[in-house]
C-alpha cells in the first residue's frame, strides 16, 4: 500500500481514510443487545458459508471490497474494544474514547488520532460514517466521491444527502440549494411531523444520514478553538473533562460553506426489530420451528433451547441469556422504556480474551461458564469478597494461582479463596465453570494485578 | 376416621374412596409439560396466600374440602411418585403402575391395591375420575352422588354424563334413556363431527367425562375373568405381560346395567394452553411484563430472565428450561407433532429427593444445578462413562464417596472419578453445581447401590 498518491491531483482517489462511529447500547434491539453488546455486533447476516456476520463485520467487509487499501478507523467506547477486535481481528484502528462525551469530542478525538498516531497528512480527506447502515456497495462508492469532494476543497464539509423514500419523522432533513448531484446546503431542518416533512420532500429536501467528509485540518482547527489540548495523546488524556457537545451544534451549524451530495441507493437503518427483520435474508437464526399459520414472523434465538411459533402474524420473537421479547413488529419500535426498567445484571459479554455466560444466580452464589480464547488469559486479579472454583470442562492451559502455576486440563478443579490472585491461560480454546460464593458478590469487586513472572 | 359406616344402609355416605387417574406426558403443555413433567403438575393456579397450585393438588384440595375422610388413589406410573409426593405430601395412596397398559389394566390393579392392600370391603364402592378436571366443589359432591348410586346396585356401573355447553367434537357422548337425573344408558357414541354431536345434544346426549363409580367387587371379577393373577402384588409383577386394553373395551361395552348421572355444574378439560390459559386468575406468571396494546395474552415465565411481549393479540408465551412457545390460542392444539420432533434431553426435573436442571451442555461435559430438599439423599450411585465435580452453593450435609464420609457446607468441592460410588445427603435444603465429564454422558450410564452404613 502507497500512500503517495495523496494531494496529487489525480482525479479518483485510490483509497480513502474513514471513521466509522461505534455507538452506544443499543437497548432498542434487546434482549440480543444490552450494556455492553451493542447492536452493531450481534451477528444476524447470512453469509454464503453459511457463517453469520454482524453489521460492523458487514460494513467493514464491504469498505475493504470497494476499497481494499482504505484506512478505517473505529471510533468508540473502550466497552466495544473487546467485541471489535474478536469481529475484525486486531488490524483495525481503534479511536478509544475514555468515555462518552457525544459526537463532537469523539470526531476531534478520532481526528487526532488519524494525524497525531496513524500520521496522515492533514491535508487528506476523511469520511465520519456510523458503523451501523443496512447498505450496498454503491454506498461506499458514494463515500469515496464525498471524500473526492471534499479534497477539492469548495466546502469544509460535504454530507450525503439520501434521497428520502417516505416522508420519515425519524430524520433530520437537509435542503439543498439546487436539485444537482452535488449543491451547497441551503439550510437543515431538524426531525420534522410526518406532514412537515411531506413538504420538505416537495421542496427537495434529502435525509440526513450524519455521514459527511472533511479534510483532517479543518476538524484538528475546529477543535483547538473550541478545546485546549496539544495532541492527541493530551486530548486522550484530558477526555474525561471535556464538555458534552454534539458535531452538529459545535461544528455544523457555525459553518457556512457546507455541500451537499445526493445517494439515491439503498439505505437502511437498523434500528429497530421492524426494520433490522427486513433485512434479514432467512426468517430463523438458532433454534426455532414455525407452524404453516405463521407469517412474517422472524426468529432470533441465541439460547439452546427451541423455540415453537404458531399462528404469529408480524412478531418477532428474540432470546438470550438476557430475556426474550415477543412483538409485534410495528410496537417493537417501542422497547426501550421497558427495557430501561429492567435491573439485570449482563447475562453474557464478549471479552478480550474469549466470553463468559452467567448460568445460574443464587444468594450467595453465582455461576459462570466461560470462554477462553488459544492463546488467550484473563487479567490477574483477586476478589476481596468472594471464594472462587474453577472446575474446566475441556482445553488445555494453565493457572496461577498467588504465584503458583499448575498445567490444567478437563476435570482439573482450582479453588481460589477471596484475595488470592489468579489467573488462567488458555493454550487452547479453554473452557470453564467458575463457581462464585460470598454474600455480596459484585462485577466490581475485583482487583487486577501486573503478573510477577 | 371409622370405616363402620360402609356397608350399613345408611342413605348418606360420609366418605368416599376415590382414583384419580393421573396420565401420560401431555405434550400438548410443552414447554412447561416434558416427558416427565406432566401436565398436572405444573403449578399454574395462584391461591389466597399469593402461591400456586397445580391441578393435581387443586383436585386433592377441593377432594378433602368436600369429604375430608375420603380414601384418595393416584393411579399413575412410576415417573409421577416423585411429583406426587412433593406436592401431595406422603399420606397419599398411590398404585403405581410399573408401565403403562392402557386404562383397564391400570384400573383393575388400583382396584385391587384398594382391597388387598388398603383392605377396603369389596362391596364398597369407588369413583374413578381424571387427575385434571377443572372443576368446582359442587363436581365432587357429583362424585359422591356417584358412589352412593353404585351403593345401591340397580346397575354395575354409575356414570357421570356432563351437560353439554356446545357441539364439542372432543368427547364421546353418552345417551340416555330418560331425561331424569338418573337414568339407565341407552347407548355411547364416539367423538362425533361438530353436525353430529348437535343432533346428539338434541337428543339428550351428555358429554362423557371418564367418570364413574362400580362396587369393587364387580371389578376385581371382571378382572378375574379377564386376567390370570392371584391379588394384587401377583398382579403388579404380572403387569408388563397384561395386553393393552382400554376400560370401556374390556369392561363397558360388554356392560349391560349401566346408570348416568346428569352434572351441570362448571367442567373444563385444561388439555390445551388455549383452555388452559382461561382457567388462569393472573395474565401473568413468572417474571413478565406486557405493554398495553397486547390483548388476551398470556405469559407463563419459569427462566430466571424476563418476557417482554408487546402488541400481541390472543396470544400465550410459555418458556422453561426446555424450549419457548409463543402461540395463537386457538392454534396451540396443534402443538403435538412439532414438540415430538424436539430430540431434546430432560433440562429440569423433580425427584423424590428435590429437583435438578441442566445449566450447560458441552460435547464433552454437562453442568448441572442440583436442589436437595432437607433431609434427603440421592441413590447411592456410580457412573461407568464419567467424573463428576460437586461444588456446594449452600446449606449443609453429608457426601459419602466410596463409603468415605465428609460433612459439606457452601464453598465445598467433592471430585469424583468413573465408578466410585458417591452419594449427597442434606441436613438442611442443600444446593450444588455438578459438572460431568466425559466422552458419552447419558442419564442411563448409573449403577445404583445400598450404603453399606
Amino acid at each position: 500500500m502507497s500512500r503517495t498518491a495523496v494531494g496529487t491531483a489525480h482525479p479518483e482517489r485510490s483509497f480513502m481514510n474513514i471513521v466509522l462511529l461505534s455507538g452506544g447500547s443499543g437497548k432498542r434491539l434487546w434482549p440480543l443487545s444490552n450494556d455492553i453488546r451493542s447492536k452493531q455486533f450481534i451477528k444476524i447476516f447470512k453469509q454464503q458459508d453459511g457463517s453469520y456476520e454482524s453489521m460492523v463485520q458487514r460494513v467493514y467487509r464491504q469498505i475493504k471490497k470497494v476499497d481494499s487499501d482504505a484506512t478505517v478507523t473505529i471510533a468508540t467506547s473502550k466497552t466495544q474494544v473487546s467485541a471489535i477486535h474478536n469481529q475484525l481481528g486486531d488490524n483495525v484502528g481503534i479511536s478509544v474514547e475514555p468515555c462518552r462525551r457525544d459526537t463532537f469530542p469523539a470526531i476531534a478525538l478520532a481526528t487526532a488520532y488519524l494525524v497525531d498516531v496513524l500520521k496522515i497528512d492533514p491535508e487528506e480527506s476523511v469520511v465520519v460514517c456510523p458503523v451501523d447502515p443496512y447498505v450496498e456497495d454503491d454506498y461506499f462508492e458514494a463515500l469515496k466521491d464525498l471524500a473526492e469532494q471534499a479534497d477539492k476543497g469548495e466546502a469544509n464539509l460535504v454530507l450525503m444527502g439520501i434521497e428520502p423514500t417516505y416522508p420519515s419523522e425519524k430524520y433530520g432533513y437537509i435542503i439543498p440549494v439546487s436539485a444537482e448531484h452535488t449543491s451547497m446546503v441551503s439550510t437543515f431542518k431538524e426531525k420534522p411531523t410526518e406532514e412537515v416533512a411531506r413538504e420538505y420532500i416537495a421542496q427537495g429536501a434529502l435525509w440526513n444520514g450524519g455521514v459527511f467528509a472533511y479534510k483532517l485540518k479543518y476538524v484538528m482547527q475546529r477543535a483547538h478553538e473550541l478545546i485546549e489540548f496539544q495532541d492527541y495523546q493530551d486530548l486522550f488524556e484530558k477526555y474525561d473533562t471535556l464538555t458534552k457537545i454534539s458535531f452538529d451544534y459545535a461544528v455544523v451549524e457555525h459553518e457556512e460553506k457546507i455541500q451537499v451530495q445526493r445517494f439515491s441507493g439503498e439505505w437502511k437503518d437498523l434500528g429497530t426489530w421492524n426494520t433490522l427483520t427486513e433485512a434479514m435474508e432467512e426468517t430463523v437464526i438458532g433454534k426455532g420451528t414455525m407452524n404453516d399459520a405463521c407469517e412474517n414472523v422472524h426468529i432470533l434465538n441465541e439460547m439452546d433451547v427451541p423455540v415453537l411459533a404458531m399462528g404469529l402474524h408480524d412478531v418477532v420473537i428474540s432470546a438470550s441469556p438476557e430475556g426474550i421479547l415477543v412483538s409485534d413488529k410495528e410496537q417493537s419500535s417501542f422497547i426501550k422504556p421497558f427495557v430501561d426498567k429492567f435491573e439485570q445484571q449482563i447475562m453474557f459479554a464478549e471479552k478480550s480474551w474469549g466470553s463468559y455466560k452467567v448460568i445460574d444466580v443464587e444468594e450467595s452464589s453465582m455461576t459462570i461458564k466461560v470462554t477462553l480464547n488459544a492463546g488467550n488469559a484473563m487479567n490477574y486479579h483477586s476478589h476481596k469478597n468472594r471464594d472462587e472454583v474453577w472446575v474446566v470442562l475441556s482445553g488445555t492451559g494453565k493457572t496461577i494461582v498467588d504465584g503458583y502455576e499448575q498445567t490444567v486440563k478437563a476435570g482439573d478443579v482450582i479453588t481460589m479463596n477471596a484475595g488470592c490472585r489468579h489467573t488462567v491461560i488458555a493454550t487452547t480454546e479453554l473452557k470453564l465453570i467458575e463457581v462464585q460464593l460470598g454474600e455480596s458478590i459484585s462485577v466490581t469487586d475485583k482487583q487486577k494485578f501486573e503478573l510477577e513472572y
